[in-house]
């Protein structure tokens, strides 16, 4: 084993590539617990890098380039673009060692973590998606207090090395979230139920009101309209990215999902009360234990 | 007209039958606003008239009865106790002047609206529906400030007197909420769409995550999980009479919703970026508009 690999966050150059809500919380947190020994803003987006710049969240900006010169590359950028990014990657021409650990935040980890399996041995990918979406977009929405407590989903090639794995583990605990080491098909089957699937009933939810031709509907609309539709604001790109690259889960969630529907449209049809106390009730005491 | 039947809010003696959450916050909001000269309250259950008389949100306790001595019965009970309490007070043998102003806070109007024409004319009923509701129940949740700058919808029958509308706005006002009146059958419609959806909505949306057999799920559900989620943990009772006596407007709802949750998966299915970047682009938009 080459000694010379083992690399704390303190004494690492980290480059966020995308300084959006995930990335620019991640850069502020880390430069708040003086994590690092340099942060590296990458983002295609001027103002961003000034603002990023001004905020002290970076030290630096770089333009994207497959030949970063630094120890820990964390992709922040929604699927796809994260996808391009391991593909522009694979075309490095340093040599290795050093090695580059290479984490991203996508919030579907299947197609990410295979195409991390063509990244050159310079690189030692890990996967990773912290459980803090909101729906808001931005680094002027970033917050240094985003990611504490929060679950922080790593799922790590079975190739990964323990020096890759030991550094993810000191930035993800550095920010404050908790690490959840698990496999990436069973990340994505469960976050199309408990992520994608709420996204996808948010926005039926919406158009639906959107359709209906009387404005007195928004006046109307109180807390549980307001809660239930919050998820259909959330980012365009990243919710687009997410439903494409995650699409079998998704449309089973959908699938099941609409079974429920239309058990619960029959239940009110059959004017039957027990029927449908008996299809509320269970729901209604298990979802009141929750989030207590 | 019958002057002596002019009666202001401060002179009134408000009978509120059922001390839950929209009753027991209605008492508190009466007696810090010192808006009535006698709050009576009505519960078939012990602890929580204990409760109440304890807390001094109400002056006395007394069993419900169609004879009872006051100025104006406020019925805050779930809609289908509301039908039987009607049924009730259509059996009152007290003549008038002087006459009762029966206000009820349920749900859906239509149904309760049709039942108030059965009154006997001792009593001049207005349909109410404040637009605060929770998703917990009881007294113990009463809270004095439920009622502050939400909307309070009134949907009078249209033999209704400008006096016990008058009352009513009144009433209203004094525990800070905002007056809107409209005809229960535009009510019923556009809170199907508001409310009724949104917690058939969450509910199926639980009953697809109780149904996965993997623990991880409650692991990694977040913040946009439980809003979506949160309608399930509503008061079975409640929703129940909604559901069943605003069946045509929900079930319609639920018809539309099906259409837009089968166009979502179409989207999804066919890969398609364009069309589903199209599909969610609007709502996005919109929704992050609203509730600023």
């Amino acid at each position: 084993m080459d000694k010379s690999r083992f690399i704390n966050l303190s004494q690492a150059r980290v480059a966020i590539v995308g300084l959006g809500l995930m990335g620019g919380s991640l850069a502020l947190a880390l430069r708040a617990a003086k994590a690092c020994r340099e942060i590296i803003g990458v983002d295609v987006d001027e103002q961003t890098v000034a603002a990023a710049l001004a905020s002290g969240a970076i030290d630096r900006a770089e333009p994207f380039s497959p030949d970063l010169d630094c120890d820990m590359i964390v992709l922040a950028t929604p699927v796809r673009a994260i996808l391009s990014l391991l593909e522009e990657l694979s075309h490095s021409r340093l040599p290795s060692p050093p090695s580059t650990t290479v984490l991203d935040l996508g919030s579907t980890k299947a197609q990410i973590v295979q195409a991390m399996g063509e990244l050159p041995p310079r690189f030692e990918p890990i996967g990773g998606h912290p459980m803090c979406g909101r729906e808001v977009s931005g680094f002027s929405q970033a917050d240094v207090n985003l990611y504490r407590d929060r679950t922080f989903v790593l799922t790590p090639p079975g190739y990964s090395s323990v020096q890759a794995l030991a550094l993810v583990y000191e930035l993800v605990e550095a920010v404050g979230a908790v690490p959840l080491v698990m496999s990436a098909d069973r990340h994505d089957t469960l976050v199309a139920v408990v992520s994608h699937l709420p996204y996808a009933v948010a926005v039926a939810l919406m158009r639906v009101a959107l359709d209906n031709p009387d404005d007195g509907l928004w006046t109307l609309a109180a807390s549980g309209f307001r809660d239930t539709s919050r998820l259909a604001a959330s980012d365009v790109a990243m919710m687009t990215d997410i439903l494409l690259t995650n699409r079998d889960a998704v449309l089973s969630a959908l699938d099941s999902y609409r079974h429920e529907i239309d058990a619960l449209a029959a239940a009110v049809e059959s004017g039957d009360v027990a029927a449908l106390r008996a299809a509320i009730t269970d729901v209604q005491s298990k979802r009141a234990d929750l989030f207590k």
